[in-house]
């Protein structure tokens, strides 16, 4: 496939500001309205000390960012990505994605960063824009 | 960490309805108003024939069905997945997700797909329970 060479040292930056109206939206849309999402009494008496967003909430600057990258509205097929989880995000929390430059770069291999408004890393991960490349 | 052997063989089943509603409700949370997933009649006239789903949706029953299987609200700080896109979801597409068993079963890995109601795989990967480990 054609790699766009800028690839290797652009990502366009691509946010979320998390709150509680938009969790308790993605627990209508999804059908999990667990008190750990949407009950903030319920959520205060846990470990996590209040209310935490939905997995996929912290992951939208992912998909925004790369697709911008990629000038494209979706992800292509055939495209993938290696991600882990850090932390959870919680309302009040601003998500941002960052390149992480790579000291081998590949141009097919996209490595970024989700960090919150504290700098604390969220999600990170290597998208990859051909995952069947391995 | 103590795994449980269970994990390596079951995976409960979890399914979503995609609608065009879901959609354009994703969109409003996200602010991701492409038209490729919310305008029907620019979405016909382009490669994909119609509307698809933002890139989170589909993969919803994979965050719900590994929860349950770990028998956790979230997934752990700490896990991660490796995921291929394979097509688009569309409005009237039901994905599921299944388990993939592996020839040599890890129970720190869970294979899986999501497929669509045809049968086809929409999205593949392996769930990660400490992506630490590699």
């Amino acid at each position: 496939m054609t790699r766009n060479p800028d690839l290797a040292t652009a990502l366009p930056e691509a946010s979320i500001a998390i709150s509680q109206v938009m969790i308790d939206e993605y627990a209508s849309l999804s059908g999990d309205f667990n008190p750990i999402h949407v009950d903030p009494s319920a959520a205060a008496a846990t470990p996590f000390g209040g209310t935490i967003a939905h997995g996929c909430i912290p992951m939208e600057p992912i998909f925004r960012g790369v697709q911008a990258l990629l000038g494209q509205p979706v992800l292509p097929a055939g495209s993938g990505m290696n991600l882990r989880y850090h932390r959870p995000s919680r309302p009040g929390d601003i998500i941002t994605l960052e390149r992480v430059p790579s000291e081998e770069p590949d141009p097919g291999r996209i490595g970024f960063t989700c960090r919150n408004q504290k700098g604390e890393i969220v999600i990170d991960g290597v998208f990859l824009i051909d995952a069947r490349a391995g």
